[in-house]
């Protein structure tokens, strides 16, 4: 990771990183530099907020954050940076991640975070890439060619799929 | 209000204070001296940091804190102070509360906050009292009281409402 | 409206424009050009993709999308676009937009849309101001000044309920 | 399949094929011939819409889309089409198919989905069945044979349990 | 309605008819001969099933059945009867139709309901026209053009928006 | 099982009993003699309204009634009878048995079913013993002395409890 | 009400009489003498154990207690007293009595109580008289003539339905 | 345990022990001298309102309640103590500890309960802690000790996770 990190992934506990691990890879993928820091809205308040704040000084562009229960750290990020802010509510306790989706999206006038699907991983990565597109050409253009294989790769199941079907009737 | 205030309560917006109002009644019925500030987790974040970690040096014994939607506010004083806070999830929007009241209640091991009912602000101010009847005697008596008046309180309404039932037979 | 449009809000019905109505007060407020369309994707299925596969290089650089119910628009323009897309889940019906949330929250891996909260017309529209910040600093400059205002709206505020509470006591 | 399929089962992902599968034993089990397709809604939306454009002219009569998590599929599909489509919420994701069931059977008006259970592949085929059973009185004749066995068995049941609770009191 | 009904709607109480009411409109748009009855699941339950026994006999192709609360009248005409049997959750109560919505889309495997949204009177019987498109061509044919109208009212509506809001810069 | 039952236990299929056989076994120890008997609500709708329309005549006092998802069974037989039929919503399927709950408690109004908690079959059999026990003293005087044995044994199990706790302190 | 009361209806509230009084029409209409009495489980506890341990002895055959929010009452109620408790969740607070229903229905195994539909007070009497049915022949025949009058209305009320869409046809 | 208990806590089932116990390590850590005890609201009501009527003449504190389903035990401790009771909704049975959380967070106004997320012990050991910090400055010392320890180790835990991910680089 030479190039410095346009990315920040922050998550609420370092065993959050089993599911937001996904979205390291996808930037990999993509060649987006990113960092990972753990910091917790509740447990290291002054870290979260000194983390916000000096985001965009230190070059990075877009935030993706991981908490699960009373997700408040996307938001507590929201609060103290002008950078996009992800939120991806992470299943866990006895609500499922339902608890979690509503402290991500339900947001109040004024601070918004961009919320993905419970434990979506994946798509907070690829939303940061769509964002980083806006800027970034040959980016963009490597998301075309992602969806593009997505597309392709559906036809080819398809076409598996009625092939199994069809040897399984002779 | 000459007497520093024991408790501090805290405002996400200030159009919360029609709910919230109903605290100030019930620490004013019992002589508990307050303060009332607006503070947002996600407007305001340092304001908001600033209050929680000065409010004991302040004088300030139990923080009650009033929220609606992503109900960050609680949570965000609690990371910040070892005073006891109280959330109070407030109705509004189109979940009714329902996020609140998931923002405020599912904490994360380690910061507690002590909700109470969606709109219960009547409730957080009698649990303040109950909290500072624990080193305040004279102030639990009063409890006493208030739970004695409130059960005579039931054996009245219905009383009259079996006279009334009884006068409309007639 | 002479410049051409970086933002595309799209409504699945006219009727929704009294809600996203706010999203271009905010678009307005901060000088950014943007075009509203009606495109429902499940009554004019043809046109929805169309506008989404045509975005691009019609110079958008951000999709708004605020649906009801079943609110598939967001992410069927999100299916047929490069461009970050942005759901608003708007409230109606019975389930009081726990439905419209839902299905726009929840997308499955490999096409993100990033939701706001239910009725959340602003934060959408802020959320498209922050990603265009990432690429255009003089907007990310009026972001944050847009975030010391409020900050400063909040100060203000808890000074006149204050001032507001201390007159009733006299 | 030598017969020109008559119902077109569409899958989101192969993966969907697991729960689907039981659909299509209910229709072998008839005699309607079927065909099976994956398209997803979000990473394939040509290949959604134009299965569903012409469906009508391959001579299919009944769609059946199973989808999990925001399943626009069934929705997708009957955009675009004049056939009646059911729709199968598919449990899966933290919202245990809440979410799916929100999203296919919320559709706005003037784009029906005809909604089963969560994972109700069999309903789904069953009514795919009744529907054909409106124009095809044979196929109805077996639905009314099949109801009577259901009933049948339900007796023959009762008794078995009947039986062991008895032998199990001697 | 000189011509035999080939759509039977039952209405559990016959304050349903206000909403149900626009399923008749729909069917009279489309030339579509019905007939209304009110027969209750619970207060008329040998009403209810001898119904369902005897509309195939009496000519019949589709029934619609709406009931609100534990709305069971769609699955008992369903278990009575081999005719497609959709069902229309009703608003109403304190649970808002999610009561509804569950008890009818619920169904166990055996015995479909076809379910359409909460309220969702519109959609029951469009569903119903495609139903009996699939014997009747004439039929489809109008759905067809009942769609493309649709279509070009969106693009309308489009137009007219965007007027409004140019005009408003004037 | 000689003497006759005065409580019937009915299941919409024999699967349920391996939750319903804890309904039986408090039954056999209160000695009310009762039968179990399975009617689907929906696969064999004749049999459960006949079971429900003769029960009174075969010498039944109360009905038990387990189903679940759209579980009609209760409301089903509550329709065919004047006795009092308690319904248990049992857990299964997607939706964690939240839709038998609302299929069996949300009964509209001249119908009642009394409903209690998702899988209380136990609970179930205690509520047929305490309305039998307003007709039998007898029956009455085992429930007092039933209650009496629970109250007894928290005490004991604190006990023990505490006794473990100091044991571990030494 | 000169007869001894053999039904107790129990509120938590003298508000709650609003809901409750159709409870008390039940009655008379059955000519079941009762009693209405408030008391509060969290106000007023002893008044509500002592209400419910001195039930049996004062004639009363089964309790009706009404409540809202975390309406404990019911529970309170049943765990004291052998008599059957019918228990009525009410609407009211931010969750629309949905918490009302969980405190109600889910009581935990030993202690039932008979959980009716939100605001059911109808129910909750009727339920009563089913109850006291089952030694009482004479209301057990009235409850009959009470299930044959409202299918008997079902019919009345379809035929003036269906007279006024004929009058409107012409 | 020779000092006197200045917390209680208590169960409604000897089985909530295993989650439950996570409080007595807290309290334990921070030396506070508690007791448990079980008593069920609905089993054991007499022993339950005992415990709380006697609680404060036994020099407890604040007192601790954990219960599943419909919680009541917190509220009917609440009900007869002048002492800040903190409620533990108990995860178990269908509704995942939804109910649990209702019956308790939803108190009534005049009686309230501090509610603590589902299944979370730790934090209604350490809301005690906070409470008792309010008379006893050194206990609240200790706190801060506790939080900034965490702070630490969340600053630790990231470290450890980067050196991970660079490690892995390799």
């Amino acid at each position: 990771m030479e190039k410095r990190p346009r990315v920040g992934i922050v998550l609420g506990s370092d065993s959050d990183f089993e599911v937001m691990e996904e979205a390291t890879r996808v930037l990999d993928d993509f060649g987006v530099p990113y960092e990972v820091t753990v910091a917790s809205a509740h447990r290291s308040p002054e870290r979260s907020a000194a983390y916000a704040r000096e985001a965009e000084a230190r070059g990075l562009e877009v935030l993706i954050a991981g908490a699960g229960m009373a997700a408040h750290l996307p938001g507590v990020l929201a609060a103290s940076t002008a950078l996009p802010v992800i939120g991806v509510p992470l299943r866990g306790g006895a609500l499922n991640g339902m608890d979690a989706l509503f402290s991500i999206v339900q947001m109040p006038p004024g601070v918004p975070v961009a919320a993905v699907a419970v434990n979506g991983a994946r798509n907070a990565a690829l939303l940061a890439v769509q964002i980083l597109g806006v800027k970034d050409p040959e980016l963009r253009a490597k998301f075309r060619v992602y969806k593009e294989r997505m597309a392709a790769e559906v036809a080819v199941k398809s076409a598996k799929l009625q092939e199994k079907l069809l040897s399984s009737l002779k």
